[in-house]
């Protein structure tokens, strides 16, 4: 079995959900030489979250912010974690909520995903800049 | 460090969630070798999902769908993406929060986990038909 | 590539968020012989969590017990699973939310986490008693 890894940095998304799955799949080229294996993408914050949803109709990533914004909303009346701004708090939640990693198993030297499946960065806050991700491979020839 | 891979199809199940840890490990014979290492099941979808809860009581399970139906509903009015039906936006971003993959410790030929954990799939659709899985297992001998 | 694992049991922690990084890298000193691997912690509890999150402002900490109680309350007039206390019911919802194991990146002998990131407990019981965690940990010298 071999290993491979490396830390990419984003380019800035506006807050909501976005695919991702190209850019990071584009990192590392090794992949294409693992017949099987895993692949992981773990994001180095904590307002910000991977995960894995649809890939095709662009309202469901709408739909998403609509209702986890429900979900977690901003300006609770408890929240004490305050002085970063009314984004921050929600943010820290959902990123727990949905996750700072994916570990997607690898097939024949690429992403064993569903037709549907794509990689989300969720990015939680409303000027979250560069965020950083580490990709780690690993697997038999 | 050796490693295996196998894609399997369950049998379709209806909606809410659903203990499906002994398919999984029948599936995989070969984690029987392994005395150190990691099990993934992954799922190839994205209106269903994969997570570990209690494996005894199915009052569990029932409260499982009761309660996450009400954090993540149906009909909500700012839902965009409608036109599969009623309850497949809920059930992406219920996959989302509970996640699509499971990754257990493998200790002497078997599963580590506690007295009480079983893998459930939450199953999000009214007729979500025959879902597929990739189990990876990996490890030493 | 080596794999090593620890089976180690916490302190008891009362209820709420801890951040228990030290404890659990404390446990397997082989990770500092990883160049380029994998750690991964394994909670073998249905009522309990790991997640990553925010490591400096313990406000953060109470804030997601405040907002999580709030998603996920007791004696909700459906909950069917309630013979063993109003807390257990939704400390089973929580942990699957949150989840029941972390994966984070080792590089040169270290988690490879963000300046921010920590590893929380969520305990989600009144009185959780010792949670057991399985360390699981690989990759490349």
């Amino acid at each position: 079995m071999k290993i491979y890894q490396k830390e990419i940095q984003l380019p800035e998304f506006k807050r909501g959900y976005h695919i991702i799955t190209n850019i990071l799949v584009e990192a590392v080229p090794e992949l294409q030489t693992i017949a099987i294996g895993q692949f992981q993408a773990f994001i180095k914050h904590t307002s910000a979250s991977l995960t894995i949803n649809e890939n095709a109709d662009p309202t469901v990533r709408e739909d998403f912010e609509s209702h986890i914004n429900k979900m977690i909303p901003e300006n609770m009346p408890y929240y004490k974690h305050d002085y970063e701004g009314a984004d921050d708090m929600p943010a820290h939640i959902k990123s727990s909520m949905l996750g700072c990693q994916v570990q997607i198993p690898i097939t024949k030297g690429k992403l064993n995903l569903g037709t549907w499946q794509g990689i989300y960065l969720g990015e939680h806050r409303n000027y979250g800049g560069n965020r950083k991700i580490v990709i780690t491979v690993f697997g038999a020839e």
